[in-house]
This record gives structure tokens, sequence and C-alpha cells, in this order.
């Protein structure tokens, strides 16, 4: 059971309010997926304090319009804090560059994936290169070869750019020589894709019934050797980031025409955690992927008085019961056992999730454009909170 | 008719022997398409004197075995100069190089088009990037995003790279700002994506019966506003080089499985000296495009005593009768009104073409491997000789 009594445990260790710099909730538009609420209280059970979400919504963050909106929908939900990422589309290059300083960073979609914000045309990603300010991040679903695509588009307009859920064996090893050149990319790589893969997943489906489309995600799981060039090439990894990405066990068990996308924020902790516990990486890899590479590469602000307590010994296993906050109720990792959980999260001094319950109200969350903003303007109220 | 008579012109123009760093025979292995005889006769009557071969023969050109077969083919058949591209696979990075020097570059098959050495993962392509010589060119089939693909790679490894058959505005566009950038990128444009695009082809279909397999290349045709977009940005294409990719009528008459490809290299000279005549470029830029920027760019050797003579006032229409030499028997610029013709070609002091007739004998053209060891070994005698 994913709620916890740490009681009998004596190894509570300390770790920053993770960040989370990649994930979808559904609102607005498919709140039956996930909302605000839902999706953010899924985040501070799984450690996480800080997300940024992607703009493929209903509609999509694409526009002033829809970034107003978005913006009063989180001010009045969210349960911790947030950044939103403008969508880039062909012809949007200019109204969002003047949105950007609202934003966490502009998402370029180039891969087919969930959503109708893909960019067929280098012209598009051009535009968006030129007009994007340079010092809020532009990040890219770049699949393959188009990771080397985008990566020359960044270097042609001397700007950074960040890979999404790097996948394979072929990426990784071409921001490793891209990386080692000196060129400014940064990457993701996702729980799903580090511990996953096409040929040790048969139990989703023994699970949930026999529609493929459980293990239906972009980028598709890959081949155990992908996962293993991920676990090499850890020195290369910036950032650990979910893609949560909510979809309902109906939608799903669509084979066909299931969308793509795992639910992920509430176990990407308690797997990594595990991983520590496994000797696969140190806590201080950890803690650099989960929260420091993220808030350097996103310039995300401070949160005082923010902290998460794991139990590093507590033995568990994954279940999709009551205790999965996320409205999909399903879990790619069900059944996994676990050793490393969640036992107290604090958010500015409050405590917002304890063994299992979400305490945190709606609206207690902040966008990090108001957060940094106040640091700025208060920097000496805000050393006397601490 | 393509036959020249040119007793009653005034306008006869000397050019050097041109170069067409892209054509394809199908010797060995399919000479029932094109055989080098029948591929040579075509480039002599074209005015072009020296020609790069790409590999996708049978077998391919990827090994010694199949180099030491194809330089003896050449040698004995060949009616103008050659050189031989190697086809780079997912496994022969390191025989590859160590055949460079007998090459003209390496060929990198990067999409989908004839035969079967297309490249899929950039672990391959990284391969050839670190082992084949720096002072060799890399050339590569690479559309739309994939151009920055290669471009990116290219510069990973500080080296160059030779665009094939760039068709359309998306990629001319990204060149034009890599080169800006200092990028060493060059390229090359068809004439066939220069004049033909989706709607202005309805007349070979019309003549030829309306299998679409004759308007079946790859790179495909595209818009008009792409074949706009590459005469906007004529400053940024190196080379005119034709991808002569010959297949025979009744291949291409089969609709759904006609091969890719466009005959060209006798057509190639004539349209660009009616593009002359018509003001859409300059004779310097033509001769820039067809000799100056490939000799530099593939470090060619000087052809002594060899030039090209033009009658830029000879009216004609593109025929496919006995005038048109290669074995494919058909042109896609069939009926085009023509001004400006091929009047007499002369290679190493001999006349090897002359109104309509081919006088070379097979074994006449040289490969520049050893055009260049000559020019080294003997410079005093070719000083001699012209
Ligand atoms: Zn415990
Ligand atoms: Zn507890
Ligand atoms: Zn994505
Ligand atoms: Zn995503
Ligand atoms: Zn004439
Ligand atoms: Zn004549
Ligand atoms: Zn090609
Ligand atoms: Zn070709």
């Amino acid at each position: 059971n994913m709620s916890v009594d740490c009681l009998s445990s004596t190894t509570l260790v300390r770790l920053p309010g993770l960040i989370d710099c990649h994930i979808h909730l559904r609102e607005p538009g498919d709140e039956h997926k996930e909302d605000i609420t839902s999706g953010t209280a899924s985040a501070l059970a799984g450690g996480i304090t800080m997300i940024c979400a992607m703009p493929n919504t209903k509609p999509p963050l694409t526009n002033e319009r829809s970034l107003n909106l978005t913006e009063r929908l989180y001010q009045k939900k969210a349960l911790c804090d947030y950044g939103l990422y403008m969508g880039a589309t062909a012809d949007n290059a200019l109204e969002a560059s003047s949105l950007a300083s609202r934003c966490v960073g502009l998402k370029m979609y180039l891969n087919v994936t969930y959503g109708d914000l893909k960019l067929d045309k280098m012209e598009s990603w051009m535009k968006h290169f030129e007009n994007w300010p340079h010092d809020i991040p532009i990040v890219a679903h770049a699949e393959g070869q188009t990771t080397a695509s985008i990566i020359c588009l960044a270097e042609l307009f001397n700007r950074s750019v960040h890979i999404c859920h790097v996948a394979r064996r072929d990426e990784i090893l071409l921001i490793r020589a891209a990386k080692l050149k000196g060129v400014r990319v940064t990457c993701e790589v996702t729980p799903h894709h580090l511990f996953l893969h096409q040929n040790n997943t048969q139990y989703i489906l023994d699970y949930y019934g026999n529609s493929n489309g459980f293990r239906e995600v972009k980028p598709n799981l890959q081949t155990e050797s992908d996962c293993q060039a991920l676990w090499e090439n850890l020195d290369i990894i910036d950032c650990i980031a979910t893609d949560h990405a909510p979809h309902t066990k109906t939608e799903k068990s669509l084979s066909d025409t299931a969308p793509p996308g795992f639910p992920g924020i509430q176990t990407s902790l308690p797997l990594m955690l595990t991983a520590v516990n496994n000797g696969k990486l140190t806590m201080q890899q950890l803690v650099d992927k989960m929260y420091t590479n993220p808030k350097r590469i996103f310039n995300l602000p401070d949160q005082d008085d923010t902290y998460v307590e794991v139990d590093m010994n507590h033995k568990w296993t994954i279940m999709d019961d009551e205790t999965l906050l996320s409205k999909a109720q399903w879990t790619p990792f069900i059944g996994m056992p676990m050793r490393g959980a969640v036992h107290r999260v604090v958010l500015r001094g409050e405590v917002v999730y304890v063994d299992g319950k979400v305490l945190a109200e709606n609206g207690f969350g902040k966008n990090i454009v108001d957060l940094r903003k106040n640091s700025k303007l208060l920097p000496s109220l805000s050393i006397e909170q601490t």
C-alpha cells in the first residue's frame, strides 16, 4: 500500500522539494483524465513540489487568451508550485515570444504525439529560435535523428535547447557527443524509459487486460539495450522528468486508438529511491537530476522552507488503489516492489503531504513567475523567513 | 532533334568540360537500365566530361571487392572521366575509410531511396564521420529535417558535408542559415527540381501513358513554391548535379512499384543554357555550379585541353528518339523547347562528341584518382602538353 507508516522506520532522509520539468495535466479540456487538483495532489504525494506543465491542453496554450485562462485555473486550484509552457505553432512565433516572461519555456513538438501541436517545417522552428528570448528555455520533443536536427538549429541561432524524454541509445550517444563538443544542450529522461522496455512489460497487459494500449507511450518503449544505454550514460542525463501523461483505463484499453502516455508523477521518486537502494545511482545524482539541474536549466525560484522526507527503508508495492491520486487510476509500474517511500512533504513551511494524505488546499501552489518576482522584490524578507 | 547542325549559327561559346558530381550508372548489376558506355556517352553528349558515380549498384560499392570490380569495369568502358563513391553501411566504417583514397567521396543514404544502403542509426553516421578522412568529401542524401541532422553531425566531428539534391524551400533556407553561420556545408540541386514540380508535369503522363511512375523520383517533385525558393537562393546552391538515375520505360510504367529516378545527364546543360538565355542565371553562375564549385568541393583534377563548345542560339526540342543516348530511352523533359545546345566536346585534345555523334572509345575516360597521381608525378610533362 502506497501510504507510508514510518513509525517503525529509522532511516528518514530530508531532500529538497523536487522538480518535475515535464508533466501533462489535462486541464483545461480533459478534466476526466486529470485536473489541476488531482495532478498536483499526485505530485505532492510523489515528493514533487514544483511542476512545469505542458501546453497540449484543450485549447492548447499557444496564445494570450489560453495563457490567461490556464493561469487563472492554476491560481485557483494548484496544490504545488508550477510553471506553464507556451506551445509553439507554425504561426505564433511573435505572439509566443511576447508572452515568454509569463512562461517557464517554449515547447516545440517535432514528432508525432498526443495533440495537434506538431511543427513540420524547419522554417517554423527557425522563426521560434529567432524570436523566443535566449534566457528562457526551448524544450523539444525531438526523437531519433530529430534530436540532431534541433541541436543543429539551436547552434545556428546561438542558443541552448533542452531535449525532452530521451529514450534511445542513438539519442543519448548523440547528446554525449554534443556535450563533449561544448554544445549547449541539456536533456531529461523519464522513469518509464529507464525501467521499462518492450520485453519486460508483458505484466502490464496481464494485469490490465490484453490491450496493447496500456504500453502506448511517446516515445515508444524501446529495447533493453536502449534502457542500458540510458543507465550507462547517466552522467549525460540532466533531469529525471516523468512526462506524466494520464489517460483513463477505458481510453487505454482501446488497443487501436489508445492515446499515448503513462501517468508517472507519483511513482517517480519511489522508483528512483529504489534505484538508489539498488546501487544504480547515488542519492547525490538523484538530487542533481530531480532538483539541482532542472532548477538551474529552467531558472526556477527557491522555495523557502520546503523539503521532502523520505523513508529509505520502507518496503512496499506499487498498487493502483485509492492511494494513487491521478485520475488515470492505473500505473505501468503496477506490482513493482519498492524500497523507499515519501513520508512527508513540507512546502513553504506547511505540511502539504504526510503518510498518504494530501493536506494542501486548492490555490496553495504558486506560479514560478510570481515566486521569481517576489524573491527579487523582497530579498531581505525572504532571508528573514528562513 | 537533339543533333545540332551549327553551320548556320554564329554564337559558339567555349565552356570548360563540365562536371556532374551525382549520377547513377547501373553497372554492375542492372546494365539493361544503363551501362557504363551508354551512361558516359550520354554524359559527353550533354557536355559533361567528368562524372562522380554513386555506389548503389548490384553489388553495391561498399567494400574492396566491389571497388575492384567497379574500377575494372570503368577502366575498360568509360568514355569520360569518372570518380567512384564509396557507399556507407552500418558496419563498413573501417573498411570504407581504408579505401577512401581510391574514391571521390563517401555517400551516406539517410532517407528512403533506390537500393538498400539506408543508414538508420546516428551511431553509424558517427562511426563514418570519425573514420572517413577529412580531406575527402562526405555527401548525404538527407531530406527535410535530416538535412539539419547531418549538418549537426558534421559540426560535432569538425568536418564538412555536402547535401545531395536539395529540393525543398525548407532545406535551402536551413542551408542558407548554416552557411551564414560559417558552417562548412555545400549543396547541389538537380535540374528536375529546378524546373519541374507537382503541378507542371502532367505532360509527362500525357506523353508516356498515365503511370505516375514517370513522376517518381527521390526526393519527390515538390511544390511550385519549393522550385521558386531554389531559384531565389541560387547564390546558396554550389552545384548543379543531375542525379541521373535511369530506369526503363517498362519499369517506370509500373505505377505502384516504379523505381524512383529520372535520367538527366544529357539534358542538364541544355536546360541550364536555356535558363541563361531566359535570364534566370548568368553564364558565370552556370560555370560556377557545373564546373568551378564541384571541382573545388571534390578536389577534382584538371583535364588538360578539355572544353565544350555550345551554341547559344540553337533552338530545338527535347525528344526521346535515338539522339537520347541513355538506355532509359525517355526523359521527364520531353517536348521542352530549348535554346542552347552542345556542339562539340573535346577531352584531352580529342574530339569526343560532335553534332550528335559520340567519338570517344571505350576506356578513354580516366579515373580521377589516376589523373590526380599523374598531375602530381609529372607536373612538367603536363605543362608541356598544354
Ligand atoms: Zn516507512
Ligand atoms: Zn510517517
Ligand atoms: Zn513528448
Ligand atoms: Zn510530454
Ligand atoms: Zn546550332
Ligand atoms: Zn556543329
Ligand atoms: Zn539521393
Ligand atoms: Zn542519387
